[in-house]
């Protein structure tokens, strides 16, 4: 931070408390992205262990029931697979970012470092923004079928499939949430920092 | 870069360098702005026009054909309405911020002008990624179908439906590119305008 005016007093007075404002802002960050980070794991790992094999009888011959065995797994779904590509690579991001709030100030530039992790947050937002809604219509597919394009909802033969998944959902929307909160700061502290 | 000097005179010959800085980025942006609100009007229009009916023939009684009329609208797929909910919405903000960038000094406080707009910028990027990636993957599903959840591709059926459909996401991508550019200014402008 640049000091600006030409007395001594008033600099001191001011840098005293941008200092204090700085020091609650970054522990509410810290909370945040902790909680953001916690979210996005939760959900990446949940979606990539989504497993179900389930056996059905399709027939009949004599008395031997003819057996069909399913599994339904998330990478069998392009926008699973997005979903947890986002939501990991989101995971880093937060944990990355909960360093640089913590030991980063030692390493800033002329105050770049906020503009940088602004930048780097609303990029971040994005990619779980896609990953989340990819996967929440798919979800909504899933559950309720599509009558018009003859796609049958298949939750109601993998009902503990689409309940994680719907867990999995759930984290990252709740995510995405914290993370437009945590931008939201990023960019009011990229203001403050260079005041 | 503030004028840190107590003299008057570099402060002026600063304060005229920013103006014209200011003036290219300003242009940049309302010329990025304009081809992200096209891309997203685009967007939203050719997906709220895309219709496609078929008549097809699905058995045949003596010698008269019995015949099924179906229709592919987009608003038999929740990711197509959510898509166009999201282009129209980012359309709207990036027609407001435009005037903004145009008419919008003479309204400043205190700086808080460029964070509002920073801010704006990362929630429509949000909305916009959210809608081109649902329909991505859902029209990824129209395309190549999936196996595993019986779920046929339509759009051996409904080809055009499927080409405008396709169109749409091009310029909704487009456009998050254009939207992704314009928020990195945005972040930087508050950087600048801070200082």
């Amino acid at each position: 931070m640049a000091p600006q005016s030409g007395t001594e007093k008033p600099m001191f007075a001011y840098s005293s408390i941008t200092c204090q404002a700085k020091s609650g802002w970054s522990w509410t960050l810290v909370g945040l992205r902790l909680l953001a980070f916690l979210a996005t794991a939760a959900a990446a790992v949940v979606m990539l262990l989504n497993k179900q094999t389930k056996t059905l009888v399709i027939a009949t011959v004599g008395t031997t029931p003819v057996k069909l065995t399913l599994t339904a797994k998330f990478h069998h779904t392009p926008a699973f697979v997005f979903f947890v590509v986002a939501n990991g690579l989101a995971s880093i991001h937060n944990l990355l970012m909960l360093m640089v709030d913590l030991f980063g100030s030692k390493v800033d530039y002329k105050g770049l470092r906020f503009a940088m992790i602004a930048i780097l947050d609303m990029l971040n937002v994005t990619l779980v923004s896609g990953g989340a809604n990819a996967a929440l219509f798919m979800a909504e597919l899933g559950k309720n079928g599509n009558s018009h394009a003859r796609w049958d909802k298949i939750c109601d033969k993998f009902g503990r499939f689409c309940h994680r998944g719907g867990g999995a959902l759930i984290a990252s929307f709740a995510a995405l949430a914290l993370m437009l909160v945590i931008s939201v700061i990023s960019i009011v502290k990229v203001l403050k920092s260079s005041k």
